[in-house]
């Protein structure tokens, strides 16, 4: 079944009915009092009774108050903060007025209600406006709204779900919300099947990054008809006009062709915005895009519709404040969603790994591809993401038995990641493969996926030169330092087979992003089926009272290392071996032990010289601690088309550079223990 | 003029004519002979006589002969390498031989001609067929279609401009040789106004990338009738079918929506393909896309429009060489263009950079700005694109004073660097800028624009926790670990706005990826405007006999080193600060000197603790010789929303933090030149 979601879904148990869930009124309306009737999950508000109780109900009137509110408050929060973007928030305060109070079902008290619509703010500046939208659904108070940028609160300049459990994903890196979104969506209607919908607040400036195509493509092939895209269109940047203004049916053409049901509206005519989220509703078969015309600043003379009026609180608050009505208290009564029926997908503690014998040659991408089939056995949990390459990477291998488990995502890295991160959202556990090199491409979502907390597995392969004849472009020379620099990941690289596979088996328990690398080419298995790897450790193979240098190697230079070791021994130059097969965290203990027996560590690594093995070694000895001599080996030259071996080669990372590298420093009188240091 | 090229171009003068142009005739013929007629840049065909020779004339027949040989040479090539994609390459036979032989204006012995059309493969994989489309055209031999795979050769698996004078770009990764010829089309129609045309061979996998879609709406956009996208539909992906099959109209909607004229044709019908090809030449104010219905594989019935066939040699290449008609020696006499007139945009060899003095406040992107204007008053070939924060980047200082120059390319990262490749392809010199974060949206591009040997200024504003509220979307902070572990990069990240405005003039003249590195809070100038800032230099700021350790800053971080030196001073510990603005090359001596005077180096940089100014020192030291004890500070923290001096003092590396870091590591006995060390 080419380009969809392998094979149907399975049935699904019945699972005890979610507490809390209403009977699917889509709306219940509360009148009079000042107070939340989510009490649970909410901070009091810190302020006395307010000035003035509005009622929201059905009536437009009673919504143009709740929207003047929204723009009150989101006035308010950039005013109190002295920086954010109230224009761009009040231009959508309509939008999200008729969506709180008529569509979006959500128990605030119950963040993790799986029955809950997902709302994601995909032009992260306008957060003033979502804060408004909180205080008026009863979720937080008058003082979380005014200090919203203050360190330590649980809100900041762009929502994170770090610190706020309503926000499904870090936003404020323009084009992310939407390819989130179809992740969540496609978890919602292909795997969770809980009937919830997804809705998007974009801009139409970031309707200019490529991510959203991606994603427009992904959600019209996949029929995303749960999904609902609201594009503000406000006519203006950052520094200006957007290419197309207010020409909607640019907009509207561009998602038609993708696939997409689209309603072009008057974005402050809450009829209308009522009736395009009702027909919204009604699509079937297709996402919905509405297109909503709309005026930056909406509401106050001196900055609407105005150019330089960008990210920055307004002039004048509380005139502007004054000329949409005063401070009024409007509470809006989000509907609750339905009860719903889940299962937590089976999951047994044993994993029945594929088991490798010593000396065999495997290539550790086929280890992979054979691991988390057999993960995927035991957790159904897992789910596995293509970036159109499954037969390289071996991601096909979990496929063939766990269909309705994976997704094709085609040539899009970008929505290959922020697909992960959306199913990874609803409790799923995502592992997305392509290329190392090619995840790159993702670069911007891993960060920021990174902000979301996100518990993501990437796996990247053809790592390095060895892979041989393609050339530069296929080479992952790069991801290790890429990956390192993400905060609070994991960075794996076997070696071999059974090392690979058991390191696949404990990605989903880690914390935030966590990375593996693999090879192209076979190698040599050389750990047996029962050895365990655990992460932040490192295996010592080589190692005598007379080393003279210590060999740090990790995949394909492992091998080439003890092939150096073999010849070094044979000329009368023990050496130690290390393999590092956990590049983050680093095995300190182990190399510090190292740098003491032998005073010199040589890593290698098929990378460039910066940020991978060499930097991470170093890094272990960066606390102030006496540190050894270090020498690095890495790829320097622009590689051409060779086979493996002349590629390690040509690199200066094979075992004959080894060997020549440590008879250099034998020379310059490096002794054990560091004693023979100028 | 919102949403184009800023202000239209300035007239050109008139330029020596180019030397060997032809009459502007569209194709001359050739006939009988089986040597190239362009010996110049060629080498010399290594075979004997060749066993037939076929001259190729107007005739659909002799199309047919061409399109056949440039499938047996596409097939013979990867078979003698032993690898690559003849059926990628079969598909697009019929399309390549009718441009060489019709439409196509290209003197293969003067690929830098002004007036030359542009051909760019972006679908890199086929690189047998443009090898065999070289050999046809004359400009490569038998010997080097045969060993196009082989290292030190100049032909590669995917063609980059290194080592082929022919090749516009580096591709291979895919999505990316539209977005390229969009900025190669944009420096022809509106700063070459050479008339000449880009043609782009695309694949049908590859539309699924965000980047040509980013590239669709720049190109519809800036209405560059020059451009015409040659899609290859030959509805077959690596692992299997792609999402729209055969089905032209699904891509016809997407890039009429985006405002391209579309021909949906038969890819395999020759009077089709030169039919479209001409309705390209005659469309005015909008790019064409040709969308080619193609079999993979074309030609031969083993492989012809079959699953698993991607990426290999043919099975039986002899057969399939049989079936496709047998070895012929065809020629295509490929049209030399037209004589243009160009002129060398005017340089003068002083730049009047704006001078700062000492002690003033003031941000080095505002520092970078005005510092890009005044290169651009002197030097006519500078290039400025934004990513539409021109007003934060301050790139907008140099659209006020040359809005001719000046490319707004929206919020689109990978267009944006894109753009910047194509247009140093021409003899540019671009500079593009947007934030420090979201360069690393365009990592891809980045890391293959090394491959290209491309020559681009690349500029991050808004580094690290310092720009205060905006919170962690919003900050730079791997940007340093992604642009060193380019190959061949440069780093730069000054402190002050003397030294900014120095290192920005200097960028153009530099080898490979630049990378200038600005702040966005107001910063004291500390260096007078006459000092010099050599790449790969530092600068000691503060020094003395009895420095305790050394305190390596850059940006930000030298202010808060200088500050803390002051103090540590006051309570009787002398240090060493050390300005590292070179973050790549660095400063090996001054390191080494300061590690032999002080025995310790204490990094501090706004940036995650991985891939930056700590590595970067560790790597200075990676070469054997001793190493001194290295500490670092960075920032291991997801930051929240605070003003710049609370987000650097959250994170560890303010002035304060610094002093207790210094102080620690004296209190462990740290002595000068190392002699305490344990």
């Amino acid at each position: 079944m080419p380009g969809s979601l392998v094979g149907p879904p399975r049935p699904r148990d019945h699972f005890p009915q979610a507490a809390g869930g209403s009977t699917g009124a889509r709306l219940t309306l509360r009148g009079g009092g000042t107070r939340s009737p989510w009490p649970a999950a909410r901070p009091a508000p810190s302020t006395g009774p307010l000035p003035e109780a509005v009622v929201t109900t059905q009536t437009d009137t009673e919504l143009h108050a709740l929207a003047r509110q929204l723009r009150v408050d989101a006035v308010r929060a950039a005013d109190a903060a002295g920086s954010g973007h109230p224009t761009s928030s009040m231009s959508a305060a309509d939008l999200m007025a008729v969506l709180l109070a008529r569509h979006l079902h959500y128990d605030f008290a119950r963040p993790d209600h799986p029955g809950n619509d997902r709302f994601i703010l995909s032009k992260g500046h306008a957060s003033p406006l979502l804060y408004a939208a909180y205080k008026a659904a009863g979720a937080i108070g008058e003082t979380e709204l005014l200090t919203f940028r203050r360190l330590g609160s649980r809100l900041e300049g762009h929502p994170t779900p770090r610190r706020l459990p309503w926000v499904e994903t870090a936003t404020g890196s323009l084009g992310q919300g939407l390819p989130v979104a179809v992740g969540t969506a496609l978890a919602g209607q292909h795997l969770d099947h809980a009937g919830y919908r997804v809705y998007v607040l974009c801009g139409d400036s970031e309707l200019a990054e490529g991510s959203v195509w991606e994603a427009a493509e992904m959600a019209g092939h996949e029929h995303l008809d749960h999904l609902v895209a609201i594009v503000d269109v406000n006519r203006l940047g950052q520094r200006g006009p957007t290419r197309h203004g207010h020409d909607l049916d640019a907009y509207g053409r561009r998602f038609r062709a993708f696939g997409w049901h689209t309603v072009e509206i008057d974005g402050h005519d809450v009829a209308a915005i009522d009736r395009a989220l009702g027909e919204a509703r009604a699509t079937v078969g297709q996402p919905t895009a509405i297109l909503a015309r709309t005026l930056k600043g909406k509401g106050v003379a001196e900055v609407e519709d105005k150019e330089g009026r960008h990210g920055k609180p307004l002039p004048d608050a509380a005139a502007a404040i004054e000329e949409l009505g005063g401070d009024r208290a409007v509470h809006v009564a989000v509907a609750r969603p339905p009860a719903v029926q889940v299962r937590h997908p089976e999951r047994r503690d044993r994993v029945d790994l594929p088991r490798y014998e010593v000396g065999d040659e495997v290539a550790t991408r086929d280890a992979f591809g054979r691991a988390l089939a057999a993960l995927g056995t035991a957790r159904g949990d897992v789910v596995v993401l293509d970036g159109e390459v499954g037969d390289s990477t071996r991601a096909d291998l979990f496929a063939e038995d766990h269909p309705e488990r994976y997704v094709e995502c085609y040539i899009a890295e970008q929505q290959l990641v922020a697909a992960s991160v959306g199913i990874a959202s609803r409790g799923w556990t995502p592992f997305a493969a392509t290329f190392a090199a090619f995840l790159t491409r993702a670069h911007d979502f891993l960060r920021m996926a990174a902000v979301s907390n996100a518990s993501v597995n990437l796996v990247g392969s053809h790592a390095g030169v060895a892979i041989g004849q393609d050339g530069p472009s296929q080479m992952g020379l790069e991801d290790l330092a890429m990956f390192r620099a993400i905060p609070g990941s994991t960075v794996l690289h076997p070696c071999d087979a059974n090392q690979t596979a058991w390191l696949t088996a404990r990605m989903p328990d880690l914390d935030g992003i966590r990375y593996l690398r693999t090879l192209r080419g076979a190698t040599p298995v050389i750990y047996p089926p029962h050895e365990d790897f655990p992460v932040g450790g490192s295996k010592v193979l080589r190692s005598g009272d007379d080393d003279r240098v210590t060999i740090v190697g990790a995949g394909v230079t492992v091998h080439e290392a003890l092939r150096a070791a073999d010849q070094l021994t044979e000329i009368g130059i023990p050496v130690r071996v290390i393999d590092l097969y956990s590049v983050k965290p680093v095995d300190r203990e182990t190399l510090r032990e190292a740098a003491d027996a032998t005073g010199c560590l040589l890593t290698v690594e098929d990378h460039h010289p910066e940020g991978g093995i060499g930097d991470a070694v170093a890094e272990a000895f960066s606390d102030g601690s006496p540190t050894p001599r270090l020498v690095r080996l890495g790829v320097r030259t622009m590689p051409g088309s060779a086979t493996p071996e002349e590629q390690l080669h040509e690199a200066g990372i094979d075992a004959a550079s080894i060997v020549a590298a440590v008879e250099l420093l034998v020379e310059h009188e490096i002794t054990p223990a560091g004693a023979g240091r100028v």
